[in-house]
Order: C-alpha cells, then sequence, then structure tokens
C-alpha cells in the first residue's frame, strides 16, 4: 500500500495574481501533487474554496500525511476544520507545514507559539544548508542547495525548540533562517519546511521536490490512527494493574468522568 | 528586586467540599502563595471569580512568573484571558502549573496537544524520582521522596516531548508518570508539576513546597518582555544588512503588513 | 533487501553460569538472533571471544544495525573496537544497547556521561509503560506490559536527555527507570532498552521481542554511510560559493590540514 | 559569593605568532578572564604549559565554570586531566568551549560525535543571529550583531542535536553555523561558543564579551557538587522502599559490587 498524501492549497493567488497563476497554471498545490505523484505517492489535493475545506473527518480518517500551504488567507480557515485536523495529527496524521504556513491557524496551533519571523520579498538567493546529516528528510541532497529567488525569512523565529533542526537557509540579505524542523505532536509527525514564495518557481525545483518526498515519508506514521485522541480513562480501583486499597477522601464517584 | 509570583486558583472546591475547605481553609492558593513567602518571594494571589479572573493586562504585566491550578472549572476560564496569559507567556512570563491544570486551557493552548492521562481517586502512595540530578527545580531534594495519599495520574501523558524531564512518578496501583517537565515557549519557561490533588494535603508537603519554590526561581526570565509578542516586521530592501538588489516579481508593496 | 542485524554479545555468563546456561543454551545473542529472523531481519552474531570480537571495519561496514550485550567483561572489550564501533555510528550505522549495556564503554562513548544507575537483583517484577504513543518502537504493543521478574534499574539514570523518551519502568520496590531512549549520534540512530538480565528469559519475552525487532527497524539508516566521518575540511576562498576577498591576517596556509 | 571562573588558553600562538602576540599580549586567556572580571565574576587562569595543565582536581573542585580555548595542541593535553574535567562536569561543574574547542579531546569526549565543520581562513563577515530569544545567555543582545573578521566554520556541524539552539552564524561567503549551542552532561551545563579565531581581535569585542559573561552565570551550578559520580549503587532487598521478597535466581552476593 502506498502513502496517502493530501496537499491543502489555499488557492488564492493562483486565481487573483497573474504572476502566480503563470508559474502554477493548476495551482501550487497540483505541482505538489504531482511531484509526490512520481515518487510513488497517492497524492490528492483539497483547496480552501471546498465544502470544509477539502478536509471532512472522512477523508482526513483516509490521509497518512497531509501537507499544507496558505498565505493570503489563513483567517478564511474555518476553526472547527482546524480542531479536526489538530485531532487527526495528535491521533497520528502526519502534517507538513510549508514556507507561509508558519501562521497557519493549524500550525500555530499545534506550536503554541506566535510563530513569527522578519521578512523581505526581493528575490534574493536564499541557500539551503543540511544540519543533521543523513537525516531521511534530507535523503539525497547535497550538503547545501541554493534557490535563486526566494522571499526572506529571518530569525528570531518564534517557534518552540524543535525534536531537530534539519535545515538551516542563508540568505544573501544577511538573514539566516531555521528552515527544516522537526516536532511530534501527539502520535503525530510534524514537519516545517521554509521556502516557497507562491511568485517563485520553488516547488517546480528538483531539491524541493525531494525534500518533500522525504518528508512525507517521514512523516508517515504507519500505527492505527490513536481512538478517542482526548479522552482521559478512569483506572477503578478493582483494575489495579497491583492490588490496593481505597484511602482517604475522594471527589468522584466510581465510574464517573473527570473534569475537563 | 524580589521575584513577583501570582498563584492562580480556581476556589471552587475550597468553596463547595468540607474535606478540601477543611485541608485549605484560605484555599489552595493562598496555601501554595504563603510557602513561596516563606522563600522569599513576593506572591499574591488571584482566583476564577475575580472580575478577569484577577488577571488584567496590567497585573500580568507586573507578574514574574505565574502559578496555575484548576479542575473542577476549566471551561468557565475566558478565552480571552487565555491568549492574554499565552502572549505573556510568549513574551517572557513564567508559567507553573500544577496538577489538574494538565486540562487548562491555558495549558493545552500552549502545548498542541491533548494533555491527557489515565486517572484514580484512591489516596494510594506516590514516589517521586528525580532524573535530571542537580536540576535547579529539584535543588534540595533527595532522589525520591513520597507523598503517602495522592490521585494517580498514569502514562502515556499526552504531552510534547519536553525540553527536561525532571520528576518521575512511581504509584503504588503499578503507573508511572512523568511529574515534572519543562518547556519553552517563545521567551517564557513553563513547568508542569503532577502532585497537588485536593483531597490530600500535598500543599502542606515541605518537599512540594521546596519545588515550588525552585519552580518559580527556574521560570524567573530577568529580561524585559518581549515586545509585540505576535509581530512579524518587514525588513525593507534599503535597509538589509548586506546591500542586495530586488529582483523578480512581487506581492507587497513597500511597508505593506504582511498576511496572517 | 533486508535490514542486516548483528547481535552482539559477551557470551561469558552463558558459558560460566548454569542458571544462565539452561536459558539460554546457545547464548543471549543467538536467542535475539533467532527473534529477528522471525520478523524478516538478517540476522548475525558475533562475541567477545572472536578475532576483534567479530567486528572488523569489513564487517560493520555490512552492518546496518548492531545491538549490544554485555554485562561482566566490558573492560575487556579492546579500545580500538571500540573507536571503530563509534566511527560507524557517526557514519550512519544504527546502535541498540541492551540492559548491562549501558556500561559498556561503546555506551559512555558516545554519551559522555556517567550511565550510572541504582539496581537490585531480587527478581521483583517490573511493569514497562509507553510513553511516546506510537512510536514505532512501540509498535503493537500495549500501553503496559509486565516482566514477571527482573533486576531492578534506578533513576537516576545518568544519561543526557534523549531525543524521546519511549519507555519508562515501575518496579515492584519502588524505583522508576527510563528504559526506552532515543539518541541520534553523528548520522547513527541510538537506542538504549533496559530489560534484559541473564538469569530470566526476558529475550523469551514475545513482547520483548517486538521491542527489539522495532528498534532495528527504527535505527536503520538506509542512506550511505558517511564517508571520512571524522574530516573537517578547508573551503579554499576561491571556492567560497558566494565571491569573497581574503582580509586580514591568517594562520594557515592553502591546503593546509587544520589541527586537530 | 560570586561565581569562580577559570579560563584555560593553549598558550600557544601567543607565544609563537606575532599577530596572535600583538592581538593578545597576555594571552587570549588573560583577556576573556579580564572581560569576566568586569561582570563581577572571580576569573582566574590556567594553561596548558602549567604542571597538570593548571587542572588540578583541588583546582576543579575550586571552579564552578570551566572556558576552554584550545587549536593548534589538541593532542599535548593529557588524558588522564580530560578524563578528570570529565568528571567534574558531569558532577555540576559548568564548561564552556570556545571557537577551535570544537575538537577539544573534552568536548569531543562529552559529545560522543566526530565534533567536525567545514572551515575557512579568510577574514570574512558573520553574523550571529539570537534564535532562542531572551535566552539568559543572549541577555542584552540585539537580534543580530557581526564581527567584521572572522575564520568561517560551515554546517554540518558534527555534534548531538542540542538542548537548546541559542545563536546561529550567516559567513559572507555562503555558509551558515550552530554558534551557540546548550548541553547537559550528567549535572552539568555545557555551551558551545563558535567566534574566537586567535588573529581576529575577537574577544576584545563588547557583544563577545557579554556573551561569555551571560555564559558564565547561565552555566553555574550552585548545587554542590554530585559525589562519587561514576557510582552504581546496589539497594538490598531489605532496604527497599516497598516491601519485596526475594525471588528467583541471582547472579551477585549481598552488597557486592557490580560489573564495570
Amino acid at each position: 500500500m502506498t502513502i496517502r498524501a493530501v496537499v491543502w492549497g489555499e488557492n488564492v493567488h493562483e486565481q487573483t495574481n497573474e504572476i502566480v497563476a503563470e508559474i502554477y497554471p493548476d495551482g501550487m498545490h497540483e505541482t505538489i501533487a504531482a511531484a509526490l505523484r512520481q515518487d510513488g505517492i497517492t497524492a490528492t489535493t483539497a483547496t480552501l474554496q471546498d465544502p470544509e475545506h477539502g478536509l471532512t473527518n472522512t477523508r482526513l480518517a483516509e490521509t497518512d500525511v497531509l501537507l499544507w500551504w496558505g498565505h493570503a488567507a489563513h483567517g478564511d480557515v474555518s476553526d472547527e476544520v482546524v480542531e479536526r485536523v489538530a485531532d487527526h495529527v495528535n491521533a497520528g496524521m502526519g502534517l507538513i507545514l510549508l514556507h507561509s504556513a508558519h501562521f497557519a491557524k493549524i500550525f500555530k496551533r499545534l506550536m503554541g507559539t506566535p510563530c513569527n519571523l522578519t521578512w523581505r520579498e526581493a528575490g534574493e538567493r536564499e541557500r539551503i544548508w543540511v544540519t543533521s546529516r543523513n537525516h531521511p528528510i534530507a535523503a539525497g541532497l547535497p550538503d547545501q542547495f541554493a534557490l535563486e529567488n526566494e522571499e526572506m525569512y529571518g530569525e528570531p523565529f518564534g517557534v518552540p525548540e524543535p525534536l531537530e533542526t534539519v535545515f538551516i537557509s542563508w540568505f544573501q540579505g544577511g538573514e539566516v533562517f531555521r528552515s527544516g524542523l522537526t516536532y511530534k505532536r501527539g502520535a503525530g509527525n510534524v514537519f516545517y519546511f521554509r521556502p516557497g514564495h507562491e511568485t517563485y518557481p520553488t516547488y517546480h525545483d528538483p531539491n524541493i521536490q525531494t525534500v518533500l518526498c522525504n518528508a512525507v515519508r517521514w512523516a508517515f506514521n504507519p500505527a492505527p490512527r490513536v481512538k478517542d485522541v482526548n479522552d482521559a480513562p478512569n483506572v477503578p480501583v478493582d483494575q489495579a494493574l497491583e492490588p490496593i486499597e481505597e484511602r482517604g477522601p475522594r471527589l468522584h464517584k466510581d465510574g464517573e468522568e473527570g473534569y475537563r
């Protein structure tokens, strides 16, 4: 069975900006999905404009890894869908956040921090360095590769310390940025990957496509999704692993649900 | 200047449950604050019932470390106050979550995970082991100390991997739990500490009081709070550290705010 | 191509202690290797008594994951072989340390810490809890499983903070222990797994065998081993990615090797 | 009581290279120690040429934080002194590694990895960015500061994933480097800080001096040093915290030392 990825695209600038439409005539999400398919991944797409943004509970239950690109319309994403995605990540779905998705509701929801940064749109050169040698997400890459035109994102990047820093970017204008960061939230693997400003052909770049394919394989958790992912079950005294006797005062009656 | 701590107490069971009222006649928050004061910390209290739960922006701006105990009324905490506290933590305020605050809105907001666990209220014995030797939060403690009666919390605990695991608990009924966990969110130090069920005299225990005082000192960040903690400033091309020339197409005009 | 594992066994108590010989007539290494083979892993064995302990450079170059069990004869392992194994780990070979290998030279070499603990040999009950839900090393396991007779290892465990804590053990006598810890050293994945005292049939336990098979798959890094793993190459000025001119005084001549 | 720092300097190029001697007429160690004293830290120095390199057991027992600069003569440092320093770090002494000390025996001993990197001596510009906002080691610094002339160190840097990445450097020639990394080894806080090539006046730079003073305060652990830091004590059955009865076969007799 192949890995089932869903590429979620905001799909706004592709419809409203001629430059973006020319670079990505079928949408950025479709370019990304095509790259994944080339690598043997079963990739479909979903967009902001779809009912429930294309992310119904049924769809997510059949999604191994979700990739997310958003920029101009973060605020239009429904809070209900964000909570749904968060639940699926915590239950084991992989999630890959792309570029301006640093400000996506779902990323801020999972990180708990501002996820802010400095930025400059000048088409400057970006050099992406591998910092975690032989990390599966960096498989097949040289120690460094360049993108001739990219938007600058600069430190400090307002995210929690990651599990691992996989990439760091150098920018022509003097900034650096932690461009590849891994996290785990519940049973779900989460990867943030910086490049991908919509006015440049970044997602057509072979090295970038290699990272995306690697990241999908890395984020994939083959275990069955965790059931009742927010439950906090009571363990009755008579089912304790070691025999104990109840002592002292209690708040709760047997079998009662805890407070939330 | 001493450290300024605010102990936030839900203050519900102290008012409604005779057992709790007897153990903590002035409220759990007041018992905790008194222990901090004994150690030279300037400690005041705030409760759910106060206007804005006692956590106005002005109050938080003058708070170095906030301690949070809640249980029965997590849902009654205003979302606006939760966001306000999160902003202050990200800007540098320390935060200490106590016991059932694992399900406090502010903890789930900062962790991004379910923060769930298993539990049993049987007054069983808990043994708390130090796993990070000589960690400042464990200063003055033996390698292990016991609480004769506590509620059990069991793994798996649905939180992100911490910066450091400081304590692990052993329970009589056969469970274990990561009872002391450190995190950093933005510029703010965050500590979760497990013990403290309200029907037992846990916060009167000298070892527990030692941990609380240590944790306040550890969480204190003397740096001025980060201003505009959610801002993502644009760096104009002509202010780049290294001289660059603008190239390629753009989405944004000079000085424009980015999307959020 | 299947994963190539080598199970290294000290093979001392199997030869000198009747109890151990009875439980593991072919040696602990052979019992472990057989369990891996059942799961489709290509597993061979090596022992202390083999020339170069069975770990020549050629053999290691063809080893994807090395499992290490030692106890009575840590001091008899040659320092040269330890350095060789360390180089292969840093270059990408997986390494799994079993039980009393907490004091193996190779583990202390890779951790940089004392790797010490408290212990008691009383055949007491151990309960192993999963703390990192759906971690690949815990695949197929319940949240908890027990070993009726094991040696106790207690905290504080003198190791660096791991990447992830996967298992924590509860012991009947009141102790806890971080029993499953992941690390990365260079390009190599490292896993420490606590159970496995030689006077008990631990490696015949199906849950333990599941962990070992999972751990081998987790530790396997399919990337080609890093070449010249200790090199620190000079980048000549005329090969800098961005054009720079040499400025200021120098210590080194062109093409010179750095100091070590 | 003030913090007692010892600045260890290799003191080779100051004696043999005119450029270095001119910049640091009293040795780099003395320049660093003077900066620490300005900040109220009690700083003394020790060098390679001193008996036992100036690092007797008595001296180390009275050292809160050790700073280490070495380059040309790593191989001349005695293995016995390295083990002694490692023991003190594991027992709670702070350690700060400076620049070319990435290849110091003590750093490789504590990291377990090659600690290698790429390098270029061209006097190029380095920009040091803060990545962990309001980290105590970055106190008083702007988000970025520059050194006009420095040696380049480039990624991948062969070290374990740190507890926190505090600084990342940008180099004029196109490289990046994780320049400020925190670790904990046993009870000891460890910090690696990149800048400081001996042919440039780096340690006279006010921002660099700020980092060094901050790092000493951060690394200082006021707890008494851990005694018998490599011990693995046996816990006799009759001293178990919870009553247990000995069961099953044993290897060890009561009170026996374990294997090492």
